[in-house]
Protein backbone atom coordinates (compact mmCIF):
# COMPACT_ATOMS: atom_id res chain seq x y z
CA UNK A 1 0.00 0.00 0.00
CA UNK A 2 1.21 3.21 -0.77
CA UNK A 3 2.43 5.75 1.62
CA UNK A 4 1.75 9.37 1.45
CA UNK A 5 3.15 13.11 1.17
CA UNK A 6 2.91 15.29 3.27
CA UNK A 7 3.43 18.88 2.32
CA UNK A 8 4.53 21.07 5.21
CA UNK A 9 5.42 24.49 6.28
CA UNK A 10 8.37 24.74 8.17
CA UNK A 11 7.94 28.34 8.92
CA UNK A 12 9.99 31.12 8.71
CA UNK A 13 13.21 30.49 10.65
CA UNK A 14 12.17 30.39 14.14
CA UNK A 15 11.78 26.54 15.26
CA UNK A 16 8.83 27.94 17.49
CA UNK A 17 7.09 29.31 14.32
CA UNK A 18 6.49 25.87 13.57
CA UNK A 19 2.52 24.53 13.36
CA UNK A 20 1.68 21.88 16.12
CA UNK A 21 0.17 19.74 12.74
CA UNK A 22 3.99 20.08 11.15
CA UNK A 23 5.46 18.92 14.73
CA UNK A 24 3.02 15.77 14.80
CA UNK A 25 3.90 14.97 11.41
CA UNK A 26 7.15 15.42 11.66
CA UNK A 27 7.27 13.20 14.48
CA UNK A 28 5.90 10.09 12.49
CA UNK A 29 7.92 10.65 9.52
CA UNK A 30 9.67 7.78 7.58
CA UNK A 31 11.37 10.20 5.28
CA UNK A 32 11.62 13.86 5.22
CA UNK A 33 13.02 16.00 1.97
CA UNK A 34 13.68 19.78 3.36
CA UNK A 35 14.89 22.97 1.92
CA UNK A 36 17.87 24.69 2.96
CA UNK A 37 16.22 27.03 4.67
CA UNK A 38 15.08 24.98 7.32
CA UNK A 39 16.52 24.54 10.78
CA UNK A 40 18.40 21.39 12.54
CA UNK A 41 15.99 21.88 15.53
CA UNK A 42 12.92 21.68 13.27
CA UNK A 43 14.63 18.57 11.77
CA UNK A 44 15.54 17.22 14.71
CA UNK A 45 11.84 16.71 15.54
CA UNK A 46 11.83 13.62 13.14
CA UNK A 47 12.61 10.30 14.27
CA UNK A 48 16.34 9.41 14.74
CA UNK A 49 15.29 6.30 12.06
CA UNK A 50 13.85 8.46 9.75
CA UNK A 51 15.70 9.52 6.19
CA UNK A 52 16.81 12.98 5.48
CA UNK A 53 17.40 14.20 2.47
CA UNK A 54 18.64 17.67 2.07
CA UNK A 55 17.03 18.77 -1.79
CA UNK A 56 17.64 22.29 -1.10
CA UNK A 57 18.33 24.27 -3.98
CA UNK A 58 20.87 27.72 -4.19
CA UNK A 59 20.96 30.14 -6.51
CA UNK A 60 24.48 29.21 -7.99
CA UNK A 61 25.27 26.35 -5.82
CA UNK A 62 24.84 22.80 -6.73
CA UNK A 63 21.04 21.65 -6.62
CA UNK A 64 18.29 19.14 -6.50
CA UNK A 65 16.42 18.73 -9.89
CA UNK A 66 12.91 19.53 -9.61
CA UNK A 67 12.23 16.48 -10.81
CA UNK A 68 14.81 14.03 -8.98
CA UNK A 69 12.63 15.66 -5.83
CA UNK A 70 9.16 14.53 -7.88
CA UNK A 71 10.96 10.74 -8.44
CA UNK A 72 12.43 10.64 -4.72
CA UNK A 73 8.89 11.65 -2.83
CA UNK A 74 6.85 9.29 -4.96
CA UNK A 75 9.32 6.23 -4.94
CA UNK A 76 9.81 6.46 -1.20
CA UNK A 77 5.32 6.83 -0.88
CA UNK A 78 5.40 3.59 -3.04
CA UNK A 79 7.60 2.04 -0.21
CA UNK A 80 4.43 3.05 1.82
CA UNK A 81 6.06 5.42 3.75
CA UNK A 82 5.29 8.91 5.07
CA UNK A 83 7.06 11.16 3.35
CA UNK A 84 7.44 14.74 4.66
CA UNK A 85 8.40 17.28 1.78
CA UNK A 86 9.58 20.24 4.28
CA UNK A 87 9.65 23.98 2.42
CA UNK A 88 10.44 27.25 4.31
CA UNK A 89 7.54 29.75 5.32
CA UNK A 90 3.83 28.15 3.85
CA UNK A 91 4.35 25.47 0.53
CA UNK A 92 2.12 27.25 -1.24
CA UNK A 93 3.74 30.61 -2.02
CA UNK A 94 7.14 30.24 -4.01
CA UNK A 95 7.56 26.89 -3.34
CA UNK A 96 7.39 25.35 -6.17
CA UNK A 97 4.55 23.19 -4.48
CA UNK A 98 2.13 23.38 -7.50
CA UNK A 99 4.51 21.15 -9.81
CA UNK A 100 5.07 18.80 -6.97
CA UNK A 101 1.42 18.47 -6.32
CA UNK A 102 0.87 17.59 -9.99
CA UNK A 103 3.41 14.92 -9.80
CA UNK A 104 1.86 13.26 -7.44
CA UNK A 105 -1.89 13.72 -8.40
CA UNK A 106 -0.21 11.82 -11.92
CA UNK A 107 1.49 9.69 -9.95
CA UNK A 108 -1.52 8.60 -7.73
CA UNK A 109 -0.03 9.59 -4.53
CA UNK A 110 -2.38 10.45 -1.59
CA UNK A 111 -0.44 13.96 -0.44
CA UNK A 112 -1.70 16.43 2.08
CA UNK A 113 -0.42 20.36 2.24
CA UNK A 114 -0.19 21.53 5.41
CA UNK A 115 0.56 25.79 5.91
CA UNK A 116 3.43 27.65 7.36
CA UNK A 117 3.37 30.82 8.94
CA UNK A 118 4.99 32.67 5.49
CA UNK A 119 8.01 34.79 5.37
CA UNK A 120 6.30 38.42 5.03
CA UNK A 121 4.56 37.75 8.57
CA UNK A 122 7.47 37.40 10.25
CA UNK A 123 9.45 39.77 8.71
CA UNK A 124 6.54 42.60 9.53
CA UNK A 125 6.63 41.39 13.27
CA UNK A 126 10.25 41.80 13.73
CA UNK A 127 9.90 45.46 12.19
CA UNK A 128 6.66 45.90 14.14
CA UNK A 129 4.95 47.24 10.98
CA UNK A 130 1.11 46.33 10.39
CA UNK A 131 0.75 45.09 6.57
CA UNK A 132 -2.42 46.61 6.45
CA UNK A 133 -3.65 50.11 8.01
CA UNK A 134 -7.11 51.46 7.63
CA UNK A 135 -6.45 54.74 5.94
CA UNK A 136 -2.76 53.89 4.74
CA UNK A 137 -2.89 50.62 3.27
CA UNK A 138 -5.85 48.28 2.25
CA UNK A 139 -4.21 45.38 0.36
CA UNK A 140 -0.73 43.37 0.29
CA UNK A 141 0.93 42.09 -2.93
CA UNK A 142 3.85 39.48 -2.43
CA UNK A 143 5.91 39.03 -5.23
CA UNK A 144 9.70 37.69 -5.74
CA UNK A 145 12.90 39.85 -6.93
CA UNK A 146 12.83 37.30 -9.80
CA UNK A 147 9.77 38.73 -10.72
CA UNK A 148 10.90 40.23 -14.23
CA UNK A 149 12.56 36.98 -15.66
CA UNK A 150 9.33 35.09 -14.85
CA UNK A 151 7.23 35.14 -17.77
CA UNK A 152 6.46 36.95 -20.61
CA UNK A 153 3.59 38.73 -19.16
CA UNK A 154 3.68 42.35 -17.97
CA UNK A 155 4.93 42.82 -15.04
CA UNK A 156 2.18 44.81 -12.34
CA UNK A 157 2.17 48.45 -12.47
CA UNK A 158 3.80 49.48 -8.73
CA UNK A 159 3.18 52.82 -8.97
CA UNK A 160 -0.29 52.75 -9.10
CA UNK A 161 -0.98 49.82 -6.66
CA UNK A 162 1.42 51.82 -4.18
CA UNK A 163 -1.23 54.52 -5.12
CA UNK A 164 -4.04 52.60 -4.48
CA UNK A 165 -2.81 52.09 -0.85
CA UNK A 166 -0.89 48.27 -1.61
CA UNK A 167 1.90 47.54 0.77
CA UNK A 168 4.23 45.74 -1.55
CA UNK A 169 6.38 42.47 -0.07
CA UNK A 170 9.55 41.37 -2.30
CA UNK A 171 10.70 37.94 -1.38
CA UNK A 172 14.09 36.75 -2.40
CA UNK A 173 15.16 40.36 -3.15
CA UNK A 174 18.24 38.85 -4.60
CA UNK A 175 21.87 39.51 -4.08
CA UNK A 176 22.47 42.80 -6.06
CA UNK A 177 20.48 45.59 -4.54
CA UNK A 178 21.17 48.52 -7.08
CA UNK A 179 19.64 46.03 -9.99
CA UNK A 180 16.67 45.48 -7.51
CA UNK A 181 16.06 48.85 -7.00
CA UNK A 182 16.56 49.70 -10.51
CA UNK A 183 13.88 46.73 -11.77
CA UNK A 184 11.79 48.66 -8.84
CA UNK A 185 12.00 51.94 -9.95
CA UNK A 186 11.33 50.60 -13.80
CA UNK A 187 8.08 48.99 -12.38
CA UNK A 188 6.91 52.77 -11.43
CA UNK A 189 7.85 52.67 -7.76
CA UNK A 190 9.05 56.40 -6.72
CA UNK A 191 12.74 56.42 -5.61
CA UNK A 192 11.60 58.17 -2.49
CA UNK A 193 9.57 55.16 -1.63
CA UNK A 194 10.15 54.00 1.85
CA UNK A 195 11.50 50.29 2.48
CA UNK A 196 12.50 48.04 5.57
CA UNK A 197 15.13 45.71 4.27
CA UNK A 198 14.72 42.10 7.18
CA UNK A 199 16.86 39.41 7.05
CA UNK A 200 16.39 36.63 8.97
CA UNK A 201 13.00 37.41 10.02
CA UNK A 202 12.49 35.47 13.58
CA UNK A 203 16.00 34.59 14.32
CA UNK A 204 18.83 35.11 16.80
CA UNK A 205 20.76 36.41 13.27
CA UNK A 206 17.37 39.11 12.33
CA UNK A 207 18.56 42.14 10.87
CA UNK A 208 16.15 45.15 10.35
CA UNK A 209 17.36 48.26 7.71
CA UNK A 210 14.85 51.32 7.56
CA UNK A 211 15.49 53.28 4.10
CA UNK A 212 14.66 54.34 0.95
CA UNK A 213 14.83 52.98 -2.69
CA UNK A 214 17.12 55.27 -3.62
CA UNK A 215 19.48 54.37 -0.43
CA UNK A 216 18.90 50.82 -1.30
CA UNK A 217 22.03 50.39 -3.45
CA UNK A 218 23.93 51.80 -0.59
CA UNK A 219 22.97 48.76 1.74
CA UNK A 220 25.09 46.12 2.56
CA UNK A 221 23.90 42.52 1.07
CA UNK A 222 22.32 41.05 3.77
CA UNK A 223 22.33 37.15 4.98
CA UNK A 224 19.54 35.13 3.31
CA UNK A 225 16.49 34.87 3.56
CA UNK A 226 15.36 38.39 3.18
CA UNK A 227 12.34 40.19 2.97
CA UNK A 228 11.97 43.59 1.38
CA UNK A 229 8.74 45.48 2.51
CA UNK A 230 7.87 48.57 0.40
CA UNK A 231 4.96 51.09 1.11
CA UNK A 232 3.67 53.31 3.48
CA UNK A 233 3.65 51.33 6.10
CA UNK A 234 7.17 51.16 6.60
CA UNK A 235 6.46 54.83 7.96
CA UNK A 236 4.85 52.91 10.92
CA UNK A 237 7.86 50.76 12.24
CA UNK A 238 9.70 52.71 15.37
CA UNK A 239 12.10 55.19 14.33
CA UNK A 240 11.06 54.98 10.55
CA UNK A 241 10.37 58.50 10.68
CA UNK A 242 13.52 59.73 12.32
CA UNK A 243 15.66 57.74 9.95
CA UNK A 244 13.38 58.49 6.56
CA UNK A 245 13.71 62.64 7.67
CA UNK A 246 17.70 62.23 7.68
CA UNK A 247 16.99 60.25 4.50
CA UNK A 248 14.90 62.88 2.77
CA UNK A 249 16.60 65.82 3.80
CA UNK A 250 12.83 67.54 4.81
CA UNK A 251 10.23 66.96 7.81
CA UNK A 252 7.81 63.84 6.57
CA UNK A 253 4.04 64.35 5.84
CA UNK A 254 2.23 64.01 8.75
CA UNK A 255 1.79 60.45 10.16
CA UNK A 256 -0.99 58.59 8.69
CA UNK A 257 -3.70 59.86 10.90
CA UNK A 258 -5.59 58.00 13.56
CA UNK A 259 -8.20 60.08 14.98
CA UNK A 260 -10.60 59.26 16.89
CA UNK A 261 -13.40 59.21 13.95
CA UNK A 262 -11.37 56.20 12.36
CA UNK A 263 -11.16 54.35 15.61
CA UNK A 264 -15.00 54.15 16.12
CA UNK A 265 -15.68 53.32 12.63
CA UNK A 266 -17.46 50.17 12.32
CA UNK A 267 -15.20 48.19 10.48
CA UNK A 268 -14.20 44.84 9.21
CA UNK A 269 -14.74 41.39 11.56
CA UNK A 270 -10.53 41.01 12.95
CA UNK A 271 -9.64 38.01 10.82
CA UNK A 272 -5.78 37.77 9.29
CA UNK B 1 6.21 46.79 36.78
CA UNK B 2 3.80 46.47 33.85
CA UNK B 3 3.33 43.32 32.05
CA UNK B 4 3.60 42.75 28.34
CA UNK B 5 0.98 42.46 25.85
CA UNK B 6 1.97 39.46 22.66
CA UNK B 7 0.22 40.29 19.57
CA UNK B 8 -0.54 36.73 18.73
CA UNK B 9 -1.85 35.17 15.45
CA UNK B 10 -3.94 32.18 16.26
CA UNK B 11 -4.39 30.99 12.77
CA UNK B 12 -6.99 29.86 10.52
CA UNK B 13 -9.31 28.06 12.54
CA UNK B 14 -7.58 24.34 12.76
CA UNK B 15 -6.61 24.45 16.39
CA UNK B 16 -3.57 22.19 15.36
CA UNK B 17 -2.21 25.17 13.13
CA UNK B 18 -1.60 27.30 16.18
CA UNK B 19 2.21 27.84 16.21
CA UNK B 20 4.52 25.88 19.09
CA UNK B 21 5.36 30.08 20.28
CA UNK B 22 1.57 31.08 20.53
CA UNK B 23 1.16 27.68 22.65
CA UNK B 24 3.72 28.43 24.97
CA UNK B 25 2.48 32.50 25.19
CA UNK B 26 -1.30 30.82 25.92
CA UNK B 27 -0.08 28.54 28.32
CA UNK B 28 1.67 31.13 30.48
CA UNK B 29 -1.12 33.98 30.17
CA UNK B 30 -2.98 36.04 32.80
CA UNK B 31 -5.13 37.23 30.81
CA UNK B 32 -6.35 36.80 26.57
CA UNK B 33 -8.30 39.24 24.37
CA UNK B 34 -9.42 37.24 21.56
CA UNK B 35 -11.72 37.87 18.73
CA UNK B 36 -14.46 35.90 17.44
CA UNK B 37 -13.00 33.74 15.52
CA UNK B 38 -10.75 31.81 17.41
CA UNK B 39 -11.95 28.15 18.46
CA UNK B 40 -12.26 27.34 22.33
CA UNK B 41 -9.80 24.45 21.67
CA UNK B 42 -6.87 27.46 21.44
CA UNK B 43 -8.58 29.29 24.39
CA UNK B 44 -8.69 26.09 26.42
CA UNK B 45 -4.28 26.20 26.52
CA UNK B 46 -5.10 29.46 28.70
CA UNK B 47 -4.44 28.27 32.38
CA UNK B 48 -7.94 27.87 34.15
CA UNK B 49 -7.25 31.01 36.32
CA UNK B 50 -6.56 33.23 33.25
CA UNK B 51 -9.22 36.11 32.76
CA UNK B 52 -10.91 35.52 29.17
CA UNK B 53 -12.12 38.61 26.89
CA UNK B 54 -13.87 38.47 24.08
CA UNK B 55 -13.21 41.21 22.27
CA UNK B 56 -14.92 40.48 19.01
CA UNK B 57 -16.13 42.36 16.12
CA UNK B 58 -18.69 41.14 13.74
CA UNK B 59 -20.30 43.53 11.27
CA UNK B 60 -23.84 44.41 12.75
CA UNK B 61 -23.60 42.69 15.81
CA UNK B 62 -23.03 43.75 18.98
CA UNK B 63 -19.35 44.69 19.26
CA UNK B 64 -16.00 46.15 21.45
CA UNK B 65 -15.17 49.13 20.41
CA UNK B 66 -11.48 49.72 19.39
CA UNK B 67 -10.50 52.04 21.89
CA UNK B 68 -12.09 49.79 24.51
CA UNK B 69 -9.66 47.17 23.60
CA UNK B 70 -6.56 49.16 23.41
CA UNK B 71 -7.67 50.40 27.16
CA UNK B 72 -8.68 46.72 28.54
CA UNK B 73 -4.71 45.99 26.84
CA UNK B 74 -3.17 48.87 28.50
CA UNK B 75 -4.91 48.09 31.99
CA UNK B 76 -4.59 44.68 32.00
CA UNK B 77 -0.40 45.76 31.20
CA UNK B 78 -0.23 48.00 34.34
CA UNK B 79 -1.20 45.59 36.40
CA UNK B 80 1.42 43.33 35.82
CA UNK B 81 -0.40 40.74 33.56
CA UNK B 82 0.99 38.78 30.96
CA UNK B 83 -1.79 40.04 28.01
CA UNK B 84 -1.97 38.42 25.04
CA UNK B 85 -4.31 39.57 21.86
CA UNK B 86 -5.37 36.95 20.08
CA UNK B 87 -6.02 37.36 16.60
CA UNK B 88 -7.19 34.78 13.92
CA UNK B 89 -5.22 34.18 11.11
CA UNK B 90 -1.81 36.64 11.30
CA UNK B 91 -2.10 39.63 13.65
CA UNK B 92 -0.60 41.73 11.00
CA UNK B 93 -3.40 41.16 8.03
CA UNK B 94 -6.26 42.44 8.06
CA UNK B 95 -6.41 42.54 12.44
CA UNK B 96 -5.74 46.29 12.88
CA UNK B 97 -2.59 45.46 15.28
CA UNK B 98 -1.54 48.86 13.53
CA UNK B 99 -3.69 50.44 15.93
CA UNK B 100 -3.23 48.72 18.58
CA UNK B 101 0.73 48.68 18.35
CA UNK B 102 0.32 52.81 18.02
CA UNK B 103 -1.77 52.54 21.16
CA UNK B 104 0.61 49.98 23.36
CA UNK B 105 3.58 52.68 22.31
CA UNK B 106 1.97 55.80 22.97
CA UNK B 107 1.49 54.31 26.80
CA UNK B 108 4.41 52.80 26.65
CA UNK B 109 3.50 48.70 27.20
CA UNK B 110 6.02 46.75 26.44
CA UNK B 111 4.80 44.14 23.49
CA UNK B 112 5.65 41.59 20.84
CA UNK B 113 4.11 40.35 17.81
CA UNK B 114 3.84 36.70 17.10
CA UNK B 115 2.93 35.86 13.34
CA UNK B 116 0.34 33.15 12.76
CA UNK B 117 -0.92 31.05 9.72
CA UNK B 118 -2.55 33.59 7.46
CA UNK B 119 -5.93 32.33 6.44
CA UNK B 120 -5.59 32.29 2.46
CA UNK B 121 -2.61 29.77 2.92
CA UNK B 122 -5.42 27.30 4.51
CA UNK B 123 -7.82 27.70 2.12
CA UNK B 124 -5.14 27.25 -0.67
CA UNK B 125 -4.15 24.44 1.29
CA UNK B 126 -8.11 23.15 1.41
CA UNK B 127 -8.19 23.55 -2.55
CA UNK B 128 -4.63 22.07 -2.98
CA UNK B 129 -3.84 25.10 -4.88
CA UNK B 130 -0.75 26.34 -5.10
CA UNK B 131 -1.34 30.41 -5.11
CA UNK B 132 2.31 30.96 -7.48
CA UNK B 133 3.06 28.37 -10.04
CA UNK B 134 5.35 29.29 -12.51
CA UNK B 135 4.24 30.31 -16.07
CA UNK B 136 0.97 30.84 -14.69
CA UNK B 137 1.12 33.23 -11.36
CA UNK B 138 4.14 35.03 -9.83
CA UNK B 139 2.62 37.25 -7.46
CA UNK B 140 0.18 37.18 -4.81
CA UNK B 141 -2.44 40.07 -3.91
CA UNK B 142 -4.13 40.15 -0.62
CA UNK B 143 -6.79 42.25 -0.15
CA UNK B 144 -10.92 42.27 1.50
CA UNK B 145 -14.29 42.54 0.52
CA UNK B 146 -14.71 46.36 1.88
CA UNK B 147 -11.75 47.14 -0.18
CA UNK B 148 -14.45 49.31 -1.81
CA UNK B 149 -14.97 51.62 1.07
CA UNK B 150 -11.63 51.30 2.86
CA UNK B 151 -10.80 54.78 2.09
CA UNK B 152 -10.66 57.95 -0.70
CA UNK B 153 -7.48 56.13 -2.95
CA UNK B 154 -8.27 54.96 -6.58
CA UNK B 155 -8.68 51.02 -5.98
CA UNK B 156 -6.04 48.54 -7.85
CA UNK B 157 -6.35 47.82 -11.49
CA UNK B 158 -7.66 44.34 -10.63
CA UNK B 159 -7.62 43.78 -14.61
CA UNK B 160 -3.87 44.28 -15.42
CA UNK B 161 -2.89 42.17 -12.18
CA UNK B 162 -4.48 39.52 -13.42
CA UNK B 163 -2.82 39.89 -16.74
CA UNK B 164 0.52 40.21 -15.31
CA UNK B 165 0.14 36.91 -13.49
CA UNK B 166 -0.94 37.80 -10.36
CA UNK B 167 -3.26 35.49 -8.00
CA UNK B 168 -6.04 37.71 -6.28
CA UNK B 169 -7.44 36.12 -2.45
CA UNK B 170 -10.06 38.30 -1.18
CA UNK B 171 -10.88 38.02 2.60
CA UNK B 172 -14.23 38.73 4.19
CA UNK B 173 -15.77 38.37 0.54
CA UNK B 174 -19.11 39.74 2.10
CA UNK B 175 -22.90 38.10 2.58
CA UNK B 176 -24.04 39.78 -1.07
CA UNK B 177 -22.03 37.69 -3.52
CA UNK B 178 -24.03 39.83 -6.32
CA UNK B 179 -22.38 42.61 -4.99
CA UNK B 180 -19.12 40.94 -4.35
CA UNK B 181 -18.85 39.83 -7.98
CA UNK B 182 -19.85 43.53 -9.48
CA UNK B 183 -17.39 45.30 -7.21
CA UNK B 184 -15.07 42.70 -8.53
CA UNK B 185 -16.12 43.13 -12.45
CA UNK B 186 -16.13 46.61 -11.92
CA UNK B 187 -12.44 46.70 -10.85
CA UNK B 188 -11.47 45.22 -14.28
CA UNK B 189 -12.08 41.20 -13.71
CA UNK B 190 -13.48 39.66 -16.22
CA UNK B 191 -16.68 37.90 -15.65
CA UNK B 192 -14.99 34.42 -17.25
CA UNK B 193 -12.23 34.72 -14.11
CA UNK B 194 -12.01 31.15 -12.41
CA UNK B 195 -12.86 31.49 -8.74
CA UNK B 196 -12.80 29.22 -5.81
CA UNK B 197 -14.55 30.24 -2.66
CA UNK B 198 -13.22 28.22 0.46
CA UNK B 199 -15.13 28.63 3.43
CA UNK B 200 -13.40 27.55 7.37
CA UNK B 201 -11.22 26.65 5.55
CA UNK B 202 -8.86 23.96 7.83
CA UNK B 203 -11.85 23.34 10.14
CA UNK B 204 -14.02 19.84 10.07
CA UNK B 205 -17.24 22.53 8.05
CA UNK B 206 -14.54 23.13 5.61
CA UNK B 207 -16.23 24.26 2.05
CA UNK B 208 -14.51 24.85 -1.39
CA UNK B 209 -16.58 26.27 -4.30
CA UNK B 210 -14.78 26.41 -7.62
CA UNK B 211 -16.80 28.66 -10.03
CA UNK B 212 -16.54 31.92 -12.24
CA UNK B 213 -17.09 35.46 -11.20
CA UNK B 214 -20.07 35.38 -13.44
CA UNK B 215 -21.73 32.48 -11.51
CA UNK B 216 -20.63 34.11 -8.27
CA UNK B 217 -23.88 35.30 -7.22
CA UNK B 218 -25.89 32.18 -7.65
CA UNK B 219 -23.46 30.54 -4.73
CA UNK B 220 -25.67 30.37 -1.63
CA UNK B 221 -23.75 32.59 1.24
CA UNK B 222 -21.18 30.64 2.87
CA UNK B 223 -20.61 30.14 6.72
CA UNK B 224 -17.88 32.55 7.82
CA UNK B 225 -14.92 32.79 7.53
CA UNK B 226 -14.40 32.64 3.57
CA UNK B 227 -12.03 33.55 1.37
CA UNK B 228 -12.08 34.14 -2.75
CA UNK B 229 -9.15 32.87 -4.48
CA UNK B 230 -8.84 34.76 -7.96
CA UNK B 231 -7.22 33.91 -11.16
CA UNK B 232 -5.96 31.04 -13.00
CA UNK B 233 -4.32 28.75 -10.41
CA UNK B 234 -8.06 27.89 -9.49
CA UNK B 235 -8.00 26.04 -12.80
CA UNK B 236 -5.18 24.04 -11.30
CA UNK B 237 -7.43 22.76 -8.70
CA UNK B 238 -8.75 19.15 -9.30
CA UNK B 239 -11.78 18.98 -10.69
CA UNK B 240 -11.40 22.46 -11.84
CA UNK B 241 -10.97 22.12 -15.58
CA UNK B 242 -14.41 19.96 -15.55
CA UNK B 243 -16.63 21.88 -13.43
CA UNK B 244 -15.21 25.27 -15.43
CA UNK B 245 -15.50 23.85 -19.25
CA UNK B 246 -19.45 23.03 -17.87
CA UNK B 247 -19.93 26.40 -16.68
CA UNK B 248 -17.91 28.09 -19.95
CA UNK B 249 -20.11 25.71 -22.32
CA UNK B 250 -16.44 24.99 -23.93
CA UNK B 251 -13.02 23.32 -23.48
CA UNK B 252 -10.74 25.45 -21.93
CA UNK B 253 -7.91 26.31 -23.47
CA UNK B 254 -4.58 23.79 -22.53
CA UNK B 255 -3.32 23.90 -19.02
CA UNK B 256 -0.31 25.70 -17.94
CA UNK B 257 2.49 24.04 -19.24
CA UNK B 258 4.87 22.16 -17.20
CA UNK B 259 7.36 21.42 -19.51
CA UNK B 260 10.52 19.15 -18.56
CA UNK B 261 12.43 22.71 -20.13
CA UNK B 262 10.28 24.82 -17.68
CA UNK B 263 11.35 22.16 -14.86
CA UNK B 264 14.65 22.19 -15.41
CA UNK B 265 15.22 25.94 -15.39
CA UNK B 266 17.45 27.09 -12.76
CA UNK B 267 15.10 28.96 -10.42
CA UNK B 268 14.69 30.56 -7.10
CA UNK B 269 15.51 29.43 -3.59
CA UNK B 270 12.65 27.54 -2.30
CA UNK B 271 11.32 29.85 0.46
CA UNK B 272 7.45 30.84 0.87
Amino acid sequence: MNGKVYLVGAGPGDPELLTLKALRILRQADAVLHDDLVSPQILSHAPKKARIYDVGKRCGQKSTRQEAIHFLMIELARQGLQVIRLKGGDPLVFGRAGEEIHALREAGIDFEVVPGVTSVLAAAAAAEISLTMRATASSLLIMTGHFASANDRPLPDLHSLLASGTTIALYMPGPDASLTASKLAAAGLPWRTPVALVSRASTPAQQLILTTLQELPQIAMQAKPSILIIGDVVRLSPDARLRLETLYGQPLPPQPAISPATLNANQAVNHG
